[in-house]
């Protein structure tokens, strides 16, 4: 096999990171481009209209599921292509950083203000893997002077679970956290539940696999289940459905092989509308209907539109 | 605090076996029965007796949710309480384990006969955490002929699936292994489950923890889930709850602490009748009306009965 370009090699990290949210990869993600776009090797448009395509394709293929990573590189893409000289395609692609970093950031803080009123006072809620936007919703709730506890469970295999109840003790919330299978101990004392998302399409977000699961005990038990997102995950249908080729290596699981185990790592699972109470975004809460006017406006970059698969 | 004396020293390792089914560990229990029958300090028919209480005490203490090792101790105190000298009471307890050894070993030749029927040829089943009787019930299927593939997860935080997986795999049956939060994703591809259980009262079956999430998520799937469990599993509604009190260090879930974060580490939960599509036992499909009847016939011993709380 060739030797990864240096395209390949910057996205690694991205690739191996289990741990951040969809919306944190995609500020992560920023930085690359804002190298790429500083290279001194991409010394013509061509070069470096090729170096930013090459550089998207590895940045989705090394994340399939997460939504804001495509946009970033659709968005970065569709603004190299209006431009012709190499400073002209620097400018533009340095404001779609900005406004796409700004969009970021105005939707966490615009979704936090929402879930405050989600949040019932002096009650324990649930909290599902990690998401830096319900952290933050969390974290801001807390500041504005709501208490409440959060459970939250491990979310293996790289439990990123944990993460979520350091950050939120570090904040001052008291946090409750078990393994996963342990769900139906805890969820029945709590009051509401929230989750990130990574991706949303017509048919439910993509999320932590395990969201699924949290859903249906969910609904089983009464309790309303939120998904917390930016309109920014919004993808069309074909692309929702990327995260089922993202098969992790099964030593993350399990270290030892035996003769006639199979062992799986998929990282994500799809939870359908009509297990959500609501999924809250910087425009309010969206029910499904509301979908598909996000999805018609989206405009993909050539390179980045899907195959249709042949028989 | 006092030396714990020898007969809670010979409970240790049943206290510490997180990976063994209920009916193993009952047989496991026999044999700190046979050992405390040979003692030579026990040079009296009281001495004897009260080494027996305290041995059945400590038993139960260590694994408050496994039904086999309490109906042994209650099979071995009612025998002895019928005995006046030494010798009949060694004899008659002697009589009691081998019945009851008998029992257990019947029980799941028995239930694995009906199971073969419940495994449709050619599928992917389900089967949840350890249990004997589940791993001899699949081995017998396969042994008569029958071809499945197995998939199940790990069962957090003791891991004990891997010892299903690994019992399964090296008799032959093709295994697919993924960790507890990704069973949405391999259910859909399942035709029905399986799972062990620990104890039996008429509100539900109590199994390792992650049954009642694994049962729901059937329920939403259309997938019948049976729990397989000999007759002599079943208590008082009483004795059932008492797996509540069963907490685990919460080092075995995180060996971290930091200030803010309770960690929780329960062992079991119930899964309700309405959530079966039945218990498969050595007397047949039983239902929860079923279940009543057997209750009413069970004996208890007086040292065994539970104190009604007071308030």
């Amino acid at each position: 096999m060739d030797k990864p370009d240096k395209n390949y090699d910057a996205v690694q990290p991205i690739r191996d990171d289990l741990m951040s949210g969809a919306a944190e990869l995609g500020l992560r993600a920023i930085t690359i481009f804002q190298s790429v776009l500083s290279a001194p090797e991409s010394d013509s448009p061509a070069k470096l209209k090729e170096s930013l395509t090459k550089t998207s394709a590895a940045l989705i293929e090394a994340q399939p599921a997460m939504a804001p990573i495509f946009h970033l590189c659709n968005t970065v893409l569709l603004a190299s292509s209006k431009a012709s000289s190499l400073d002209e395609i620097r400018q533009e692609c340095h404001k779609a950083l900005d406004s796409f970093e700004k969009t970021l950031c105005d939707s966490a803080a615009a979704i936090a203000d929402e879930v405050f009123d989600l949040i019932p006072p002096g009650e324990l809620i649930f909290a599902y893997s990690f998401s830096s936007t319900v952290v933050s919703a969390l974290l801001n709730a807390r500041a504005k002077g709501r208490y409440f506890r959060v459970a939250c469970t491990e979310a293996r295999p790289s439990m990123e679970g944990r993460k979520l109840a350091s950050r939120l003790a570090s904040g001052g919330i008291e946090v409750i956290h078990t393994f996963d299978n342990a769900m139906g101990l805890i969820l029945p004392n709590c009051s509401a539940a929230f989750m990130g998302c990574d991706c949303i399409g017509s048919p439910g977000v993509v999320n932590k696999v395990g969201s699924w699961v949290l859903a249906v005990a969910c609904r089983e038990l009464g309790i309303p289940l939120y998904a917390l997102s930016g309109t920014e995950k919004i993808v069309n249908d074909d692309r929702l459905f990327e995260f089922e080729k993202h098969e992790r290596p099964a030593e993350e699981v399990w270290d030892f092989t035996t003769k006639g185990i199979r062992v799986l790592n998929h990282q994500f699972d799809l939870v359908p509308f009509n297990l959500l109470s609501g999924l809250v975004t910087e425009q309010g809460i969206l029910k499904e209907p509301d979908i598909e006017k996000y999805i018609s406006k989206l405009e993909v970059h050539e390179s980045l539109k899907l195959q249709p698969a042949t028989f």
